[in-house]
């Protein structure tokens, strides 16, 4: 068959639970929709951020829908290094090559280490090369922590932003807080933000001192999970309860007036 | 038993399927977890944006799981419409008689008519009551079309903002295009929107006169769906195409560089 009537695979974004590192795992089915997992277990070639991590899910998949193939025989891709930064478009990422397994007729899966790929993960510059090269892309149900986080902080869920991590030196760190306040009071947008687990306390500590004390901050962890965590208060209310993040958990940030 | 020790309801955040309004409707295990379906199931007090299409979830919900009561005896409250408007957070919401069944010890439930309550849509209010009340709150996994439409969009993920509606006003809306485009170049951010269907076209025409060439425009319909459509292209590929979102379904709207 001539190459140019083949019909391309179409690109699966593959959302995977959140308990990736946590001390207890969710069972597949209480966060994820049986049709993605039907959809997932059926896939043998995939793009990851993390090889390892992706064998792990397809074993838990293949707990609960049969696997089209053995994990050991899935066509597992990791996303080179060079695209987990800030933004994701850098130059030099081969995504036809990446892409070859649906070039070639396969449907394929983009999966990230917790929750959906692409978003607040890497994984956009794949996206948008599979659309670039006429393959359907198609977002599959799944967690987000960003938006569990949002939806449970009682913040403004109608205009909303997402940062990424904040800056690691504390007074630019300082001064970006001040300002996503400054934008919050003037706009009414909640403001979102994440940090690697063993920096929470310091970006609590910098929050309870930088922000207003009318300002409503909340810190959710664990979402999806059985030990989900979820504080919403004044950061005048957080500096009397004096409560702390759980040094191991990822947690989501978000403020606004 | 003294009030004082009465252990309070829950406040469940329960996701809808997005096919609300649409010409095809998702089966349930789909698109959503049975975890969240299961917790559905057992309740039977509700606030939602309106009765009868969570009458009607419910009807759903119960072919898949055995409702607590019928739907019929089932306690739905609506909300009120001053709180429907952009910030949510009005004045005079009676949030302690929204409240009311869960300070009784009775879990609830908060429901929109797509997607997940309090994010794009009503309902932020009510979880700070929440919150203030030493009510949990638990937001349960679902679909979310921003959250679809930004990770199948190519565009960034690890920072990105939501807008709600643009303004009506031709004048006033090219205005905050320019604008929200000249943020997105200069920080990488997508920015996110919706319209009313029957506005899609006429907010695609401005987007498309008002926008850079080398912007990236995505269109995202019927997210979920067996029939839904995601364009993702340079807004001079746009004008090329001339594609055209179809008229009666809610579209997500994102840009950026």
């Amino acid at each position: 068959m001539p190459s140019g009537t083949l019909t391309k695979g179409k690109l699966y974004l593959v959302p995977a639970p959140l308990d990736f590192m946590c001390e207890t795992q969710a069972p597949l089915h209480q966060v994820m929709p049986d049709g993605s997992l039907l959809i997932a277990a059926r896939l043998s070639h995939w793009v990851c951020e993390n090889a390892k991590s992706t064998r792990a899910l397809l074993k838990r998949i293949g707990l609960v829908h049969p696997l089209s193939c053995v994990v050991q025989d899935q066509q597992i891709a990791e996303l080179p290094r060079l695209v987990h930064k800030k933004g994701d478009h850098a130059a030099g990422l081969d995504t036809s090559s990446l892409l070859a397994p649906a070039l070639q007729g396969h449907d394929m899966g983009l999966v990230s280490e917790a929750g959906m790929p692409a978003v607040a993960d890497p994984g956009s510059s794949l996206v948008r090369a599979a659309h670039d090269a006429g393959i359907q892309v198609i977002p599959l149900v799944g967690p987000c922590s960003l938006l569990l986080a949002l939806a449970a902080s009682g913040l403004n869920g109608q205009q909303f932003a997402f940062h990424g991590y904040l800056p690691q030196d504390a007074a630019l760190r300082v001064q970006q807080i001040q300002s996503l306040e400054k934008q919050a009071l003037k706009s009414g947008e909640t403001q979102i933000f994440i940090e690697t687990p063993y920096r929470n306390q310091a970006l609590l500590s910098a929050l309870l001192t930088s922000l207003q004390a009318d300002t409503r901050l909340c810190l959710a962890a664990d979402l999806s999970l059985d030990n989900m965590q979820i504080h919403s208060l004044k950061v005048s209310h957080w500096k009397k309860k004096g409560l702390l993040p759980d040094k191991h958990s990822p947690v989501v940030f978000a403020f606004g007036p």
